[in-house]
C-alpha cells in the first residue's frame, strides 16, 4: 500500500517488533486517544449497505452544529477524519510561505511542504496554521495572538476537553477554516471522521477534493449519535482530567515533571525519553518521544484496567 | 453541508418527497448495488478505536491483490471509496483534453472539469476515461480498442460480475489506473472502500492527496475478509446472472426491451421513460432515467423479498 512517512503515534506492530511481545500484549499510551470509546449505538443496515444519502449527512451537520455552536455564517464539511482535510487545505491557495508555530502535529508541515510551501515560524505569510491546544505542549492560543494570514488554519482536533476555549467563533471570518476530529475524544479513531469549518467558498472546494459520500454510513449515524449526546462528553471531560491528574502523580514520583498537554495526553520532561520509553516498553507500554527533543516523554491515558501496567514505576 | 450536484443514483428522500411514502416504504433499484451484501463479520474493538494501523492496511492490500490478480509491478491503493480517487485523478497532469466515451458514469468529467479540463469524445488527448463494462449500458472494451493517452484511467467499479473481461493486466503500463469499487459487487457502499490499482508513482501522488489513514478500521476488516471470500464471489455472481435474467423477463412482458447493462443493473429501451419512473414509484420503486435521453430506464436488482413489487408490472 502507498503511504506517507511521518514521524506518528500508533504504530503497535512496530513496538512489538522491536520490544518483543505480541500485539495484543501492549497498551498503547503513544496517541491521544480517550480510551473508553463513545459507545457505538445499533447500526441500521443500510448505514452499511446503501450510499450515504443526504438526511444522513444532514443529521450529522446538524449534531455537530448543535455541539460546537457553529456560527451561521461559517460553513461544515465533514470528512473521512481530519487527515483528509490537512492533506488538500494546502491546495486551497498558491504556494508561498506558511506560518506553523512549532513543535507541533507534523502533517500539517509536510502537507505544505509537499504542495511547495515554504514553512517559516514568523514573518508575514501567506497562510498559518496553529494547533489549538498544541500537540505535544497543550499551549492554547488567543485570538488576537493568531499570525495574521489571509488562510488561517485552527486545528481544534484535541480541543473538546476545553470547549470554552473554542476559536469556532472566527469560522465566520473569510479565509478561517477550524478543525475538528472525531476520533480523539470520542475514542473512535478508527471511524474516521473530522470536520472543516470556516469559510464556505474554501470549504466548497474541500468538499469537491474529496468527492461525494467522503463519509462512511457508519461514521455518519455513530458521528450524528455522539455529537448530541451532551451528557456522554461532559461526563468524559470530568473522567479525563481526573485520569491526567492521575497519571501526572505517577509521573512525577517516578521522576518526570509534567511540562503540558491536555486531558488526552501529558507532556513529561525527562532527562531521558529513549531510556523512559525502553523502561515502559518492558512492561509493554507504548509511549511517544520525539525526534526533535532530549526531554519530552507523551503519554496518553490508559483505560481502567490498564494503570496496573504502571504500578511501581517510580 | 457543502456537496456536489451531479446526477446520480440514490436519493430515495427525493423520491419519497415527490411521489409519497416514507422513506422506509420504497425498494431502491435506482443504483447498481448488490441487494445481497457480503455478510458483516464480527469487528475486533479496535477496528472503531485504534487508527487504522499498518498491518490492518496491509491484510487488505494483499487480498486485493490476490482477488484481482493484480501484477506485481503495479501498485495498490486504498481509498474511501472510488469516487474519492475519481475526484483526485484529474490533478495527476496539466488540465488539457480527456476523452470519456460516453454516455458514461458522470463524476468522471464533472471531477476533469472542476480541473480545467476539456472533455472530449475522441481525437488526440492528454488522458482518457474508460468505464468497463460501461455504466449505463454495460459495453466492455478490449484492450487494443482503449484510445490512446498517457494517462489512462480504467473504471472497473462494475467488473467484478465478469471477473474475465477484467483489464487489470494493463496496471503495470505506465500512466494506467484500474479503479475498483467495493460498495457495489458486495453491496455494501456505505463503507467507503475502494482501490486504484497501477503505476505507482501516479498512486503515490494520490495517496498524498488522501492523508495518512484513508481507509476506515472496520472497511479494512471487512474488505480483507471479503476479498478473501472467494467462494462468495462465484455464487454472487451466479445469483446476479440468474436474478438479472428474471428482471429482463419481467420487464419484457411489460413491453421495455433489454438494451443491456451488467448483472448489477441493466438498461431498458422503452417509449416514455418518466411515465415508468411515475408507474414504478406508484409501486414505491424507485428507478433511474437519464436526463441526456428519452428512451433508457436503468434498473438495479430487487432483494428477494422485493420481487413482489413487481408482480403484475405487465
Amino acid at each position: 500500500m502507498a503511504g506517507t512517512a511521518q514521524d506518528h503515534g500508533g504504530g503497535l506492530d512496530a513496538a512489538a517488533a522491536r520490544f518483543g511481545g505480541a500485539r495484543g500484549d501492549w497498551l498503547d499510551l503513544s496517541t491521544g486517544i480517550n480510551p473508553l470509546p463513545y459507545p457505538l449505538p445499533d447500526l441500521p443496515a443500510n448505514a452499511w449497505t446503501a450510499l450515504p444519502d443526504a438526511a444522513a449527512a444532514r443529521a450529522l451537520g446538524d449534531a455537530a452544529r448543535a455541539f460546537w455552536s457553529v456560527p451561521d455564517r461559517a460553513g461544515l464539511l465533514a470528512a473521512p477524519g481530519a487527515s483528509a482535510l490537512i492533506a488538500r487545505i494546502p491546495a486551497l491557495a498558491p504556494p508561498g510561505r506558511v506560518a506553523i508555530p512549532g513543535p507541533t502535529y507534523n502533517e500539517h508541515g509536510a502537507a505544505f511542504v509537499a504542495q511547495g510551501w515554504q514553512v517559516v515560524r514568523a514573518g508575514a505569510v501567506d497562510a498559518a496554521v496553529v494547533v489549538h491546544p498544541n500537540n505535544p505542549d497543550g499551549r492554547v492560543w488567543a485570538a488576537d495572538a493568531l499570525p495574521a494570514a489571509p488562510l488561517t488554519i485552527i486545528d481544534e482536533s484535541f480541543c473538546d476537553v476545553m470547549p470554552d476555549a473554542s476559536l469556532v467563533g472566527l469560522a465566520a471570518r473569510p479565509g478561517v477554516i477550524v478543525l475538528k476530529s472525531f476520533g480523539k475524544f470520542w475514542g473512535l479513531a478508527g471511524l474516521r471522521l473530522g470536520f472543516a469549518i470556516g469559510d464556505p467558498s474554501l470549504l466548497a472546494r474541500l468538499a469537491a477534493a474529496l468527492g461525494p459520500w467522503p463519509v462512511s454510513g457508519p461514521a455518519l449515524a455513530v458521528g450524528a449519535a455522539a455529537l448530541r449526546d451532551a451528557g456522554w462528553a461532559e461526563a468524559t471531560r470530568a473522567r479525563l482530567d481526573a485520569d491526567a491528574a492521575r497519571l501526572d502523580g505517577i509521573m512525577a514520583a517516578a521522576g518526570a515533571r509534567t511540562l503540558g498537554g491536555t486531558p488526552l495526553f501529558r507532556l513529561y520532561d525527562t532527562d531521558d525519553p529513549a531510556g523512559w520509553q525502553a523502561r515502559l516498553a518492558a512492561r509493554r507500554v507504548w509511549s511517544r518521544i520525539f525526534p526533535y527533543s532530549d526531554r519530552w516523554l507523551r503519554l496518553g491515558l490508559p483505560a481502567p484496567d490498564g494503570w496496573a501496567r504502571l504500578d511501581g514505576l517510580a
